[in-house]
Order: structure tokens, then C-alpha cells, then sequence
């Protein structure tokens, strides 16, 4: 990453997180669309760039290393709202999502429909 | 919990999902307007009854038990779609929310909005 990035979050924010905070889960929603796209993980400085660069950048739990979405598939996501929940351990990112969101193709990650008590799977 | 419920999910489902699987975060999502209401965790019961009754059923970190949505508050969510995502470490729930979902009183437990980069933080 780029040295002017942030290696951590601004404090004021850092306190409204649950103090325990290591991962977080992020879940990215089209903002044009509300379509739930996918759900990842950031920790602190994920999060801290993401709200310096307004591009969603994660913690990528298989790799261990930070992961801006579509730095390598192209498939970005600007950021145009983020939110804490109500008990700040989790976090809404509203998202200008370019391409597809999911690694397979599909638009969104939730595309594997679980039937409901022998009721046929909808998305 | 009543006794008829299930105490473990179906084998073809549990199959679908990450081995690893202990608890699992399911965003709740209003069916009707989009907007994303929670994110909490089920463990494999609550899912499995999820699934039978079509109520959303949590796993309560903080209780450490089973939590029906809206069993004390009557702000159930019934459930009207649900998927896993493509590596099968997240859920999606498309919920009929009656009432607030947030325990605050909002509707969305995403009310808490953080300003990116020196812009007003927007929901």
C-alpha cells in the first residue's frame, strides 16, 4: 500500500467501535440497486483507508493481508455511505459497485438459494 | 424451545457450509424496501429452525442462547428468502420486518453514519 495511507483509525472513530473490535464484518449493499452484494471482514486500518480513499478495502482473512476490492479484477467499489451499526460491531457500506461483485461472476455473493421448509430457494 | 424443533441443521445443507462453521453472521434484509436491518450470528440450530419455522432464530453472543427475533419485543422478522453466499461463510435473509428491527427504535440498526474523508457521513 501506498505510504500515505493510514495505519490506523482516527481515535474519535475508533471509539464508537466495540472495544474489543479485531474483525469486523462489512457488508457491501448497491447503492443504486440496494442489492446486498457481499459480506467481508476489515480491521482497523482497512477500515481507516477506506474512509481516507472512499474505495472499500478489507482484511482478507485467507490471505492475511489487506485486500482493495478490484485492485486486480478491475471490479471496484467507491464508496458512498458507511455506517455503524447500533452496537458499533458492524459495519454498511453503500457501494458504486463496477462489474460484478462476486469472484464467480454473479452480481451479488448471495446467489446459493436455501430452501424454506420444503418451499422451493428464491434469491 | 418448544421440542419439535430441530436441534441440527439437514446434512445436505450443512454441507454447503464452511466446515469450519461455528457461527455464521446472516444479514437481515427488508424484502420489501431493501434496506439492510441487522447483521447477527446463527449457529447451526438456529438456522436449522429457521428454516423449519420461516422466523429468523439468532444465536445471542451476549446471552450465549437461542434468540427468536421478536419473541419478547413482537418485532419478528418472517422469512421469505435466504441464501448463502459463494464460499458459504454468510447469509442472506429476506425478512418481512414487523415493527423496528433496532432495539433502539429505528428501523435499521445501521444508524449510525461515519463521515469519509471530511464529507458528512450520509446513511
Amino acid at each position: 500500500m501506498a505510504a500515505q495511507l493510514p495505519s490506523d483509525l482516527p481515535a474519535d472513530i475508533a471509539a464508537r467501535l466495540k472495544s474489543e473490535f479485531d474483525l469486523i464484518p462489512a457488508i457491501a449493499q448497491d447503492a443504486k440497486t440496494g442489492e446486498v452484494l457481499m459480506l467481508a471482514y476489515m480491521n482497523r486500518q482497512s477500515l481507516a483507508i477506506t474512509l481516507k480513499t472512499g474505495r472499500a478495502t478489507y482484511w482478507s482473512r485467507s490471505r492475511q493481508e489487506l485486500w482493495e476490492k478490484g485492485a486486480t479484477s478491475g471490479h471496484t467499489q467507491k464508496v458512498l455511505a458507511l455506517s455503524f451499526d447500533c452496537d458499533g460491531d458492524a459495519i454498511l457500506i453503500k457501494v458504486e459497485q463496477v462489474g460484478a461483485a462476486c469472484h464467480t461472476g454473479e452480481q451479488s455473493c448471495f446467489h446459493n438459494p436455501i430452501a424454506l421448509n420444503g418451499s422451493e430457494g428464491q434469491r
